[in-house]
């Protein structure tokens, strides 16, 4: 796919992966609106496939190959959840799926890897070094790069979390989505700009990872130099094809403190009783800090993961 | 209400509680399905109002008292989530709602009772001494002693749970309830004996609180006994109300190790991303750990609760 999807291309992706994945609930708490002064509607990609919405674009770019190309399979040097997402994909249509990973990959990360049947190359945790291993696998095995979000098969994939959410909560005045590569979030304004364009699409990023506003607010793509943030989903910088649609159709991206990230991440486990992600509660804590002054709105937030590395908790205090 | 509810009584309790409850989802899991070899059907009320099931029969013994009796309000003795939901019931009817608490309780517990508008009372931690504070304000105030499970009216409310869980999921071949002092359970069990005679109903308990299965071995109720598990809303003994309807129908109680709840409760956490306590893990903990040996069944789980102390969690690791 070469140019941006519109409407009827997330529509194709949605019937694509639908067999593939779940459709997610729509989560609300009356101790959270009364909180933030507004109606939350909570899209629960925690409760995806995998645990986090990646599927929705690994499983439309596998899907979507010719069976010619598909054949010599997959690769992507992403060492996240793209990874086990473009696995998983693989998988389901019988492909082989090449990941380049780092040696310093966390086991967890390695472990959801091989469950679903992935292919680990490692490299040393250079990006020099990954681009040359990915690039070497390529000629050798002819598999197609899906890169993580800067492919537009991805993020028509990801544009179909959205979509969802608008089909099943009427009249939303703003949707809030976490920034980090930024596919979600072009995915989401994609949708919301062709279905609903009345609502506000804010881009909700870390502040020791504001790559995003600071290459909205100048205009290119300023890249993501270390980053310091507990929200590990919100790393990398903006792609040219995620950064076309989002300095287009974005209301702003607001930044979230970390304090704010870690006490809305809480938040969230303790009085909806579900497990998100450091990065899946950037917006929420963008709303509860004060950044984005919202009052009296329906706002939806999409809720992007809930792959929480458990080993860090103590469960039998 | 003088008598065993039947299913005439539990759907009028359906009805007059659930403007005030949410109707609960009913979850499954793909990984969960395949580690226990069985179709399992997560009946959420880690995600019912306050959290826990216990708002179903609080709010059916609050709204079924006639007004003349309920204006002096509602007394209980439970330091647990009973309290907090009479307290919630309490303050949906603009009634006063009296509980007598141990000076010992956590601050968590205290803090839930006091956000629903309870009145604590404070006495040492004895049985003695809070019979006694709880007979003198019963004279003072002419408040009603809803008991957190020997009570009909409350074991009625507890059984529109089960009953819900059967009209959402057809053709269970079993369902499994963790037991304490047995509200859940002997309403469990009426409403699958009216409903569903063939679903076979087990009560799950913890090997360290064990008392619900020596009573129903003893034919007779064997006190708890310095019950010794993480499994802290399970402590309790049976009523001699729970345990005449658990002696005649229940399929069996079985037992889970500690180390098995802790398992099941980590396992829920990471495959399905929401929230249980540990008392909730019991079932899946008695299933995982082969003490109940089902393979190719329809099972319905009730996960009872989600109110963990997040406290105990270390959040920036």
């Amino acid at each position: 796919m070469e140019q941006r999807p519109d409407l009827a291309t997330v529509r194709q992706a949605q019937r694509r992966i639908s067999p593939c994945i779940h459709l997610t609930p729509v989560m609300t708490c009356a101790a959270l609106d009364e909180i933030s002064g507004n109606s939350l509607f909570f899209k629960c990609e925690n409760l995806q496939k995998g645990g986090v919405f990646k599927v929705r674009g690994a499983f439309n770019a596998v899907l979507s190959m010719e069976p010619a190309t598909a054949a010599a399979g997959v690769i992507t040097h992403s060492s996240g959840n793209h990874a086990a997402a473009l696995s998983m994909s693989a998988r389901y249509r019988g492909l082989p799926a090449h990941i380049v990973m780092p040696v310093t990959a966390p086991r967890v990360k390695i472990k959801a890897v091989r469950h679903y049947g992935g292919l680990i190359s490692f490299c040393e945790p250079t990006l020099a070094a990954r681009e040359s291993r990915t690039a070497a696998l390529m000629a050798e095995t002819g598999a197609e790069l899906v890169h993580p979000y800067n492919d537009w098969r991805v993020i028509a994939g990801q544009a179909t979390c959205a979509l969802e959410l608008l089909e099943q909560v009427p009249d939303l005045d703003v949707v809030l989505v976490p920034v980090g590569g930024g596919g979600l979030l072009a995915g989401s304004l994609i949708s919301a700009q062709a279905l609903k364009p009345g609502v506000s699409v804010y881009g909700c990023e870390p502040a020791g990872a504001d790559d995003a506003r600071r290459s909205l607010q100048a205009g290119r793509i300023v890249p993501s130099v270390n980053p310091q943030t507990i929200a590990d989903g919100l790393l990398t910088s903006l792609g040219d094809r995620t950064f076309s649609v989002i300095r287009e159709w974005v209301e702003d991206i607001v930044l979230a403190p970390e304090a704010a990230i870690v006490d809305a991440m809480r938040c969230v486990w303790e009085r909806m009783k579900i497990i998100i992600e450091p990065s899946a509660a950037v917006p929420l804590a963008c709303l509860l800090c004060g950044n984005l002054p919202l009052r009296g709105k329906r706002i939806g937030v999409i809720l992007s993961g809930g792959n929480v590395d458990l080993n860090a908790l103590k469960f039998n205090a």
